[in-house]
């Protein structure tokens, strides 16, 4: 299990327009995917695209959201994770087991905002970075071959 | 005034030797800098390298460290800032003061741990996040280019 290229850092927000205006308007990002909800998941999501990784900006969706409590601390928003990708999911969740880390909810990689498996490590295994794995798309197969 | 690619992100940690351990045992990310102190910055620092960005791990050193306050408030450590490279590090803070953002400190680009001239971004102007814009380092020329 080895680390591969970050794929975002996501950027928890109360707006995710208002927040991409800012990195259009004042550092001239404009380049932005459309809103996209994700209910099942609990948010709502733009993804602003650098030369060589993406911001995700990420808005509570919902009662259940697991942003309203980031929110609640940091009222304006701020960072919220970093999400690197790795050649084999499963793999990599196995690997975070052994090594002592604890993987957020049932353990099993799910389906994340970019339609591959994705984990999250808790943040009191890598100083307070909450840190999401994430399948490496280009080697992704779907389902059938997970 | 456009953002280029996220050279880094900088993450507070009260140790940065346990952290980069952390990065090297529990991931797989072995490729790290030498600890090194910046006393006049008031931060001690290690980057780990990954394929297309690191991580500057950052440690507070000295009374006057502009880590203590994050530390105090997250004892663990955390995400501390974005950096993005730029082509011209005078040109982005004169367009950052007149798209109406504060720029940190005396607002004059000062010398970082990369050996080229930053600025920082206050948090209140993009969304809670502390932004540092960098020199992009293949078109910096020195203090007699600038």
């Amino acid at each position: 299990m080895k680390l591969g290229r970050l794929n975002h850092v996501g950027v928890a927000t109360p707006d995710v327009d208002a927040a991409a205006a800012v990195y259009a308007e004042l550092y001239g990002a404009t380049e932005r995917t459309e809103t996209k909800d994700f209910p099942h998941l609990g948010v709502r999501v733009v993804f602003v695209t650098l030369p060589n990784m993406q911001i995700e900006l990420i808005e509570p969706l919902g009662e259940a959201s697991p942003i309203h409590k980031y929110l609640e601390k940091n009222p304006k928003g701020g960072q919220h994770h970093m999400c690197f990708e790795v050649e084999d999911i499963v793999k990599a969740r196995d690997a975070m087991i052994e090594r002592g880390a604890t993987v957020l909810g049932t353990g099993e990689p799910y389906i994340g905002a970019h339609g591959v498996p994705v984990i999250f490590v808790h943040p009191k295994d890598t100083g307070g970075v909450l840190v999401e794995l994430m399948q490496d798309p280009a080697l992704y197969q779907g389902e059938a071959g997970q």
